[in-house]
């Protein structure tokens, strides 16, 4: 693991995801530039203190002088947004499996290389879409696939948060301090840290590709640089139309990621912070509540195989990016189908072409703006 | 009454609305062209035969012979669209206090003639903007004007339906149909219909006024001729911005109005379906729910006055309605404080400019479309 | 009307749901004792002053001495509960229909009394047993009738409210005062009050009779007399059982009166401060919500008669109430269905049964007290 | 781990939990008696085959001839219930830690034993009461003891499950089998099962101890010979009274564990179906919810450091049963405070004198019962 030390979010994410996941072990990182830092994690992490490197470069450096039995053979990415993609290229070539937190770079130029650097070394890539590991996110998806809520003509996601009410990076915050500089997350704020996870949930759910955009972009407090708030409509290929919001000034909110799609039979509800359930409004029925439960023989397979417990024993975030490493760590021994589900670089690239649109959108005096294609499907 | 007969929805609730709210008798109607469904509506409605009339003209004309102490007052007008402007003009030509569906009017030039009829008659008007009647709507618009909530950044107002997922009209369904036609409806479907709703409580619990905005419309039912559906982005007056939608296609979802309103100190969330719960989200402190009840004294005036029994005895929709009449009773016999709370012809001059901008920016391609101003404040 | 001047509460209700209901006018009362307030409250409801009588006695001798065309034919009784049994009698004996407020009466001795007077006079009884207006008990009625969640074999009600946590009657509170002095509101307490709503729904919901019950009942507020609180386990005449709970003093509880009922199929749930909803749980499929809706063409006929609007406009507690009012005014001319619908005398000795069971369990040494039987069906 | 072969339900959630609470490695198992499920199972964690034991005995004796350094210091006991007592005295006496599924024992002389060997052995024992691991419940428990609610009037706790609802065992379904019979399961079905869960957590939210009760148990399932369904009153040591239920024939019912606890300065509800949340209602102020969150700095520390990632991102059963495996870890490397959150055999006394209380309440014909008191406090 790269990143993550002391007053980190996201590397304990990962690492208890990994745990609960199965079958990694945690043997070596590079936790933070600060030594006490690093060394403590490190520690704390039961690691031998010779594999608990300075930095990724040495870390790299010396894994791969190691055994094949021994040496890393998955490195997960939990470092501010920069390094993302040039730790990912050296770990790669050095043919270590690649598990990245969002976003894949900082730009689609540099996702496109990582994009065509994959084509030419033996390792796999995963990208951290933490909801796409949510059993009923994969309910909902199967259900529109499957006709469902018949064709597909509105969506709405929404990503409220209200951490960045206030000034947190002026009073010293570790995670609104890096977010808010450019250097270090890239040129979206709120739109590449949260704007990204809500599109591609509206993606992966709906199975369609937003085409055009129409953004507007906020900057609530003062001596932030990056937007933190954002709204938009969109329009995909096949036809559908949307809203999209994210926020880190809806003060009062938590975390209260939400997908709402509607088609001509019907409509879907799923909302984050109540995982076990998605809201199915027939047209024309009473409406059901189908919830997360291993004993729910009217799933589908993709959200069983993603449910551990009875239902009505809650499961949460964590076991939802316990599943994306539980597939990751499936993808890598050669199972197809993990290898499919996991979100990979052209859900990177997806997710930098929306920031570059939104963020062009917002500058533009004109009503849409296009997405740059890529080549492949979603993913 | 004029319109509401067999058939129709809104009558129905206008009358139940005015009876629940005590003080008002309906003595004479005109509910129906057919003249079997008007007489059956006469008399279920209890009307003596002589003041069932066979046309609005026919109403006005008798009634304006009576005896003062015999004529109606007050004469409640919930016909299709097209027909709001010419009655609402000649009652109050005769001295007949009018009290409207909405919308005022066709068209933003109609609306302004009434605005100026008003000014020269001794007469009053009110428009049925049934959601300014639920107390908790007075509640979330007195906290943002105390500044509960601090300076408000954003604003989410929805309004989703499904009941226009299929082709209703084509089926025979009443309501569908003129609201389908624009003779009947106007240039505006579900913008009109529910759209209008939406936007008027925005402006009515943040106490500002919605600028520009940049929408985008949709027809998705073969053969409809008007809107189903709507989403925009909109700027405030005073600096905030915010998502507004409406949909009659989001099917299985029934009459789901609600809003969000986020400020730097905290945020308010109010839902139609469940109306006597005001959700209150203070940054950096627990979220509350404020309940709806007699009893309550931490609310405000403005929501005390407005219902009728103690918490956890469920008010709604027919309550809120009679509030309005209730209101619409006090102005008419002099309270200023009733007046005021009334939407009135100013709230149905903002609803024009919405609509007209609204269809505006959905021809345009520029990103932004300025609403007509008008002069007074909201109402 | 008889009762309910300034400080009452449920008289306000049942006038604005006579009103709501139609076809029933107020034309005279006796609200209170007090001529100030009998004279005040006569004259906000309209009433010609020679009809605001100073007391039930002179009500019902002045009004029967008019023509049969003038006089009330219908008598509302709202006083507090002593004076339920001797007002319906007379009113009865005057051949004036009787719509009594809960409970019938003080003791079963007295209600078998009335119930043996209603078999000899020409006027219907009815008996405000507000919860089985509501249409979505009537819908949950009809699917335990027909099957859907199969033999049933447990029943849980609830009534817990918080508004007698302090001494209320202390500080002057007329509901409260009257509530607590035994010789107004009878042996019972909260047993009484709320306590046999619970157990009315429960047998009315299910169909089935408590035979058998073993009670606990408390009383938690200093200088109270009766009791503020119970709970008990009960057995059906079907083989079912359950728990009933009542409580006055469940802190911050407001009216969260609830059913469930699980069957060998399924389960039903209902929440009177949600009252729109419904709650069917089939075994082994997902659970499904019912919605109240003139539109929703899946309801039972006993559901649809008693809504009024489209699905997403709530309907409360006046709307229940209203629907009792319709059923008595639709009763007494003559529909067989209304009446058969409507809590009647039968209703009334059930809960006077129930009351002196649980009275009488509580000072029992022995588990199980039994209930007086009554020869008819439940109504 | 001893237990949690194929087809076992706690087994995996103890795995994945200890997983989760980080800092324990699973080494050694005897998973199942079946040699082929065995093997499979513990090859599945990774085990060395060597440490893979055909029964418990084995295990343990073939543990302790091991170093120190190699050998397990801490058993899981994940076996049906009649194996509990035997494999927790023999771990004891081998000074190897355990940590049980509960209950304790099959009887409350087993218990007693156990706790008095607990006396005189060098090693650590928890029972798995998984619902104490819970963050938002030990905030309920911190606010009652703070007073926050007053003094505390009423408990209502209730365990509704519907698996049970048909003949599993006859299905053959192992959890059901297993559980369906008294010797495998102990003379207590339902109330052995989950009784005893909502049994204790009423205890240790209220800090009270229940001292007298009157049970009804039911049995609704052609050929079970446990009970599937209980309900009882209950008095407490300081004057509270209450109601317990517990069922598995609630058909539709997931793992509804409920508690609802009132004072006379407000109330608390927590349901572990929604287990983020926690709702207090303080007397005479709007209700409150208190969301879990690592950033919610008005949460007491016992909760706070129950709690990984930030508000609104959903923690659920696994990460409950992890804190109890982080408290035992504690416990074991020394930590008082961790030791004292921990249940140990004290409540697995309670809930055997629990459990026995009931099944003799159920068979008398008095109205109460008392438990039988054990010496210590509640843990």
């Amino acid at each position: 693991m790269i990143g993550g030390g002391a007053g980190a979010f996201i590397g304990q994410v990962h690492r208890q995801a990994a745990a609960l996941a199965g079958g990694i072990d945690l043997v070596a990182g590079a936790f933070s530039r600060d030594p006490a830092s690093n060394e403590e994690t490190g520690s704390a992490c039961g690691l031998a203190p010779q594999r608990v490197y300075p930095g990724w470069q040495a870390l790299l450096e010396s894994e791969s002088q190691l055994d094949a039995q021994q040496r890393i053979n998955l490195l997960a990415i939990v470092t501010p947004n920069h390094l993302h993609a040039p730790i990912t290229a050296a770990a790669l070539r050095a043919g270590i499996h690649v598990f990245c937190e969002k976003p894949a770079a900082l730009s689609s130029t540099e996702t496109r290389d990582l994009a065509q650097l994959l084509g030419t070394v033996d390792a796999r890539y995963g990208l951290a879409h933490t909801y796409q590991g949510y059993p009923m996110v994969w309910q909902a998806r199967h259900m529109v696939a499957a006709g469902e809520i018949g064709r597909v003509r509105k969506l709405y996601v929404e990503y409220p948060q209200g951490w960045l009410s206030d000034d947190l990076a002026g009073q010293g915050n570790k995670q609104a301090t890096w977010r808010g500089d450019p250097q270090l997350a890239g040129q979206g704020g709120c739109i590449g840290d949260i704007g990204t996870h809500a599109f591609s949930l509206a993606e992966f759910v709906s199975g369609q590709r937003i085409e055009r955009l129409c953004a507007h972009l906020g900057t609530h407090v003062a001596g932030r640089v990056l937007d933190d708030d954002c709204s938009m409509l969109f329009l995909t290929d096949q036809g559908a139309s949307g809203v999209l919001l994210a926020s880190q000034v809806c003060a009062g909110e938590e975390n209260a990621l939400t997908i709402r799609i509607y088609g001509d039979k019907g409509g879907l509800e799923w909302r984050q912070e109540e995982p076990n359930s998605l809201i199915h409004r027939p047209l024309d029925q009473p409406m059901r509540v189908l919830r997360a439960g291993a004993n729910h023989s009217w799933l589908c397979d993709e959200a069983l195989q993603r449910i551990r417990l009875p239902a009505g024993h809650p499961e949460g975030y964590l076991e939802a990016m316990a599943n994306l490493y539980s597939d990751f760590a499936q993808a890598i021994t050669g199972s197809p189908s993990a290898a499919a589900a996991l979100p990979g670089i052209e859900t990177g690239m997806r997710g930098m072409a929306f920031i570059e649109a939104a963020l062009a959108s917002h500058a533009s005096e004109a009503k849409w703006t296009a997405l740059a294609s890529s080549e492949g499907a979603q993913r």
